[in-house]
């Protein structure tokens, strides 16, 4: 079983190693950190995260994984990109995305007409590139399975585990990476969220952030 | 706010992204990466993160945040190590860990007579270095607060920010995150998981892992 993983600069951190933390205990599972060019990128946030092979060198792979943030904002008009995806999906077993991941899957065509998920803030764009957004944590249309923003990707890597692998594979990583979320607040989802916190965030999500 | 995050090789990536994660998002937070020396260090599963300071160079911060993984062990009578967490920890606000981590700081001489929690699989070591093993997410004692295994970091920066910087930030960040958990089964703590592969898991749980 092998794992492509994208990595880009701005990339938010947390969609790509949530599931990476659950697909490393697969059974004879390699994963693979592929990018634009090999060496460093820098994540929101200012963390260094490697980059090993190239895009030309992973042309397939069982599992392609593809983060959001902010920065692929930069890629969604990036043509290698899109070649890339569009050639590793033609063989791949399952084609996913977290966050805004999705919007790069659906803006390389791959997900027409396909039910998908994304960042709440982001979800409607994802009828702009022909994907039907769908409002669920984790949405599986085929092959093609997107994740809801940020951690909502290691929902998503233990459920695609559970296909992949079945439940005790599923059950037994859960156990491993100790997955019991008890978050202090109830407000992971903008239908949970205090609805003034939801509003301001929709205004303009960076400030809010930075001022609260 | 400056946060502090040890990195060394065979880490958990998790347990250093999940709370990096939210504590980016905090105000005027500014967060560095730390280490034995500058560079690459390889996580468990093969993922390369960046140390950007060398541990000289980090002589405070408000928080330090000291994960856990199978390479803690190598650390565990590190003098260079554990003289720097015990100079952080002299002027620190809080002092955390994920995971394993807590060995470390327990070993470090920092939890002496301290509750304290870690993964499941290593909670009665904690009382070799002193420490007293107390079964939660995540406990405080004082200003050192640690997490059970890889996943609950994120718990645990969340309640921090709750408790530095008041519910409305928590929310948002946890909002920002869309940390709505929704896993397939309700298996992330021993109590929960079901009884054979708890009792699998505790007899080896690296070979277990790899088999299912």
């Amino acid at each position: 079983m092998r794992i492509a993983i994208l990595l880009y600069d701005d990339m938010a951190a947390l969609d790509a190693i949530g599931p990476f933390e659950v697909f490393r205990f697969g059974k004879d599972t390699e994963v693979v950190f592929t990018g634009k060019k090999t060496g460093e990128v820098r994540a929101g946030g200012n963390l260094g995260l490697v980059v090993d092979r190239p895009l030309a060198e992973v042309p397939s792979a069982d599992v392609v994984l593809v983060p959001g943030g902010t920065g692929q904002v930069e890629l969604m008009d990036d043509p290698e990109v899109h070649e890339w995806l569009r050639e590793v999906d033609r063989t791949s077993s399952w084609t996913t995305s977290v966050c805004t991941g999705s919007l790069l899957l659906a803006a390389a065509g791959l997900l027409d007409g396909r039910k998908a998920t994304s960042h709440w803030l982001a979800l409607e764009h994802l009828s702009v590139y022909g994907a039907v957004p769908t409002e669920q944590r984790v949405v599986f249309d085929g092959k093609y399975v997107t994740a809801a923003g940020v951690s909502a990707g290691i929902d998503m890597a233990l459920e695609l585990t559970d296909r992949i692998a079945g439940d005790v594979a599923a059950q037994a990583i859960q156990l491993g990476i100790e997955y019991d979320p008890q978050p202090p607040h109830d407000a992971g989802s903008p239908a949970k969220a205090p609805a003034d916190i939801v509003a301001r965030m929709r205004e303009n999500r960076r400030s809010f952030l930075r001022e609260s």
